[in-house]
């Protein structure tokens, strides 16, 4: 560019969708699950869009799972009858619980007998109950082997005319730390021996229920569902870098990218700087095998052909995002890529953690310029 | 909290702020500046309200930074007549810096040439210019030496009878990394000292025109400010725990808290999690001193008088947010709080960043219960 504007509607960051891509990966999961007899629910808080959850619902997927009492009354009022809110339950939100639960299918998520109980002393008319269960993660929920309360909360649900035991759920998101099919394997495995003994010890008793899992690393990678009856991934639309990282994908799978104004450039150290930082990206880091620490990996600049599509190129070596703060993006790359880049230009980052920057941004653009609705950006 | 529901405004996570430390904060660098004989043009990009900016005006601000088009617009909008857009130009929102400039003294901040001749060639008809400057932080900027560079510039604003020289505009990001007044003075003063090399030597020729720095440590901790003319601190109208880390402010000066309920409790770990993650705090952590990565200091459960005034406490010993994820917060303490700690009582965060925690937010409450915006609550 010299001297002259070039107009463009990327005028600020803008997170792009490619449809296409995350048609193929909604298709590689569902063809999973059904290969593996495994009933997908899907979690919708990577993309929380209606929209795209349409592209779900167009490939089969009839239940899902949110993370949230505000996520699931966006999907269940807008036509989602069979909702998962797989995070412990705040009681805060009770009548808002009651409510949705009088219009769809709703299951919450509990790991307390006192939470459970205040459920059921609730004017709810009825929901399901997974039992959150920790096999090793140690984030939350009822460790796999505590069996004292365990039978507390079902004996619980097994008085309750209103509450019905869905089963046993758990995430594993400590395979987000493994690297390959091995560790994530192992990971999985060994919490899915753990749940494999809860289905012997109470199924005759409490059953039926489901014992639910998976994480996107262990259902992108992982062919062992012994014993498993659903998975709930979700970052598996879009997947990352991370992903990457751990081997889940590879970087053509990812189907997200902030498109970022450059603003400068400093020959003197490779840089090139982007409007586009921890308000778009987020600050969530991927620390690489050499030890760097980035916050996006560079995917060339924004391709755009004559019908007006946009899209993006495979990684650019070397070129990532090494730095941001509130609204600058520091990238550092090669010669190359150096003196092919100048003010003005657009340049496509694949996100450290997409469901993170898709909740920053607030919304999406598909490559064929689309609009498309995240509920971060929704007003009540 | 034992089998019933007590009712409560907080029913999800919410950005408590307290109106009384913001004046007090406001107060404080007013005063500063004021003694000092500085410009204090603070930055808007830490609350991005305009309710809060009225806090400001109230103390006598009338010049103000922000550090997006976006921001420029909000606050050009609705009543500030002469803005800093403390950030790179982005040549793709000239449109709009041409029609903000017809309403408001608004100031660009320019790093290259070719940006300032394409300000230059376009249809704007007056519009001030910084040149942003890189004493030692490298993030971007021209650097301090580079008179080659310069002097171009100065020349472009020279024959320009749009454009006029505002001034050298410094940002030192890298006070962020010091500890105490001695190492913030050290990274401020060399800066200073390297800002007045440009005034000696460029005054004459184009002059007059001002010398702009101070972020919000070294104009909290610095009484050295010879030779400046301008600060434009932001943070400290809120400062948060990292602030505190550096030394810039106390625990009791910090006014913003995330206000979020306890969901789940382990006790084998000492472990409360709260409704309140990534998407509420942000990614961005604090490295104590010994070594932990912490997301939050917590402040007590929140406190609510008989009038409806909502507050918090001083930090609690020991306890601090230790991990998050999405929705979930995990917080690490000892048994006194996790003994004290009830399944939905409301936890008081102190964030690690502030500005980060506000822009997830997208608005706050006061303490007095009144709903206050944020530009990233704003629909267009």
């Amino acid at each position: 560019m010299t001297g002259q504007l070039q107009v463009s509607p990327f005028k600020s960051p803008v997170l792009l969708v490619d449809r296409d891509k995350c048609l193929r990966n909604i298709k590689f999961m569902a063809d999973k699950a059904a290969r593996q007899k495994l009933i997908l629910r899907p979690h919708f808080k990577t993309h929380q869009s209606l929209i795209i959850g349409e592209w779900f619902r167009e490939a089969g997927t009839e239940k899902i799972t949110v993370s949230s009492m505000t996520m699931a009354q966006y999907f269940g009022m807008n036509g989602w009858k069979d909702i998962c809110v797989a995070f412990p339950f705040n009681i805060h939100e009770i009548d808002e619980a009651v409510t949705l639960a009088d219009r769809i299918d709703l299951h919450l998520t509990v790991c307390s007998a006192q939470t459970l109980q205040l459920i059921e002393n609730s004017r709810i008319q009825k929901a399901g109950i997974y039992i959150k269960t920790d096999t090793g993660y140690n984030r939350t929920g009822v460790a796999w082997d505590d069996h004292h309360l365990i039978e507390e909360m079902l004996r619980i649900l097994q008085r309750s005319s209103k509450l019905k035991f869905s089963g046993f759920l758990v995430h594993n998101g400590h395979t987000y730390q493994a690297r390959g099919p091995g560790q994530v394997d192992k990971i999985h495995i060994d919490s899915n021996e753990k749940l494999a003994t809860l289905k012997d010890r109470y199924y005759d008793r409490y059953g039926p229920f489901l014992v639910s899992t998976g994480d996107t690393p262990s259902c992108s990678l992982s062919e062992n569902f012994e014993g498993i009856d659903e998975i709930r991934p979700g970052n598996y639309v879009f997947y990352d870098i991370s992903q990457c990282h751990i081997g889940s994908c590879d970087a053509g799978s990812i189907a997200v990218a902030l498109a970022a104004p450059v603003v400068a450039k400093h020959r003197e150290r490779k840089e090139i700087v982007v409007y586009g930082g921890a308000v778009h990206l987020s600050k969530e880091y991927l620390k690489l095998d050499d030890g760097t620490m980035v916050w996006g990996q560079v995917a060339g600049t924004l391709l755009n052909d004559r019908q007006g599509h946009n899209s993006w190129s495979v990684p650019i070596p070397g070129a990532w995002v090494t730095k941001v703060s509130q609204e600058h993006g520091i990238i550092k790359c090669d010669d190359i890529f150096f003196n092919q880049t100048g003010i003005g230009d657009i340049i496509t980052i694949l996100p450290v953690h997409s469901c993170l920057t898709a909740d920053l941004m607030k919304g999406y653009i598909s490559c064929e310029g689309m609009h498309i609705d995240h509920l971060s950006g929704y007003q009540w």
